[in-house]
């Protein structure tokens, strides 16, 4: 299967809520507009006014035009085309982060599932992080069924992707992170004691957890603390949110 | 469409892992394990040497026959039958709770998509919560979906139906339970103080929230915080998961 990918031209955003997101939070990433004739009011006034003051050209289409262009996939009568938009560098990602403040980076060690790279990019805008930082290879990549589980915010974060983790890590050391790894093996609780002002939280792959390699590479592991006898695991997005918003509750608890 | 019930005689759990954490962890509940004869080793060794631990009867058959008892929906090979379990009563549940211990309580308010609701009782076992309290009506109820997404914490962790959320509230109430509606439009962040020790969690259905009423009955209302101009809201299973860890954790500060 071909995986899409934000930088490819067929980039569509569908369905009512994401399409009115991204003409409220990012109009500059609208291309045009398609809107099928049998939509309705209060919505058509709603979408049509949204697009309005974004700015966005649209164009009214036949039900079976938008069903065409959008491949079998629930479009609920309106798409968006996107403007292309490439994954931000790592290093021109870094020149635009300040060294000395705190600062949240949540790092992907090859999630697979856009599902969960959707909720973790939605939790990480909610919970105040700067960036997602993601392999290329072997990972989902932030296609539409991202932006739609992301609630748009992978529309609006820098997504940055990387073609070595390992590597990426060892850059972000030298701009004051700490790299922190989520992690059911380690010992030591996630609420032991506060996270670094400046951290960088690695989230495994789901089933597998953080790879060898790039656990040797982290300052430091934690673990979200389970009730014994339970699953024994939490969903990955679910893990990646508590590691997020510790982070966050320690920044607040530090002001 | 016709909800499938643990209730009903033809609840199943189908798939390589829920099967073997069913047999595993509850194999009180599993009836008859149904095993297609093109399943190979290695798992088919460790499936058997489960059910043999578990003393479950099992019958090798033909994949078709699996596919049609499925109906329709993926099995991996293996299917199994579910003893009947009825959802708890709230007055049976209540008597096997310890009036002044600390205990947490997750209350459903009409969660309708069964992958959240799997997800947060998969949370709610995770983080200790006693049990998980939901509407008879409007609500996803805990079928084989629900068993899957919770990684099979659905089959273990007290479900109890109720008729109306109010009612039961009040009854929590006088066994010392304090009800916590977790609610984006509250002002009070839900880190500004530590949760009681004895929490009801009420978590709302996703995107309308905690209904009036049921959060005129709540002693307090709390936030999650979460950054300005992001998507405004969090995913209602991360927000749930936020919930039941924040209580986990005020738990393990009481120490």
């Amino acid at each position: 299967m071909m995986k899409k990918n934000l930088t490819s031209d067929s980039s569509l955003c569908r369905g009512r809520r994401p399409v009115l997101d991204l003409l409220e939070k990012t109009p500059r990433l609208c291309g045009k507009l398609l809107i099928a004739n049998n939509v309705r009011p209060p919505f058509l006034d709603e979408v049509l006014t949204a697009a309005r003051a974004a700015g966005v050209v649209y164009q009214v289409v036949a039900p079976e035009a938008l069903d065409k262009i959008s491949g079998g996939e629930k479009h609920q009568g309106v798409i968006c085309k996107l403007i292309q938009s490439k994954p931000a560098e790592l290093e021109e990602f870094l020149k635009t982060l300040d060294k000395n403040i705190p600062a949240l980076l949540v790092i992907l060690d090859h999630i697979e599932d856009p599902h969960n790279l959707g909720a973790v990019i939605r939790s990480a805008e909610a919970g105040g992080a700067s960036g997602v930082i993601y392999a290329k290879r072997r990972s989902a990549v932030p296609n539409d069924t991202v932006i739609k589980t992301s609630a748009g915010a992978s529309l609006r974060l820098p997504l940055i992707q990387v073609a070595n983790i390992t590597r990426a890590i060892e850059r972000l050391k030298e701009f004051n992170f700490w790299i922190v790894g989520l992690s059911e093996k380690s010992e030591t609780s996630i609420w032991s004691e506060k996270l670094p002002e400046r951290t960088a939280l690695v989230i495994g792959a789901e089933g597998f957890g953080i790879s060898r390699l790039v656990m040797e590479n982290c300052d430091m592991a934690v673990k979200i603390p389970i009730k014994e006898n339970s699953a024994g695991s939490l969903n990955a997005s679910v893990a990646a949110a508590l590691g997020i918003f510790e982070w966050a509750r320690s920044q607040e608890k530090n002001k």
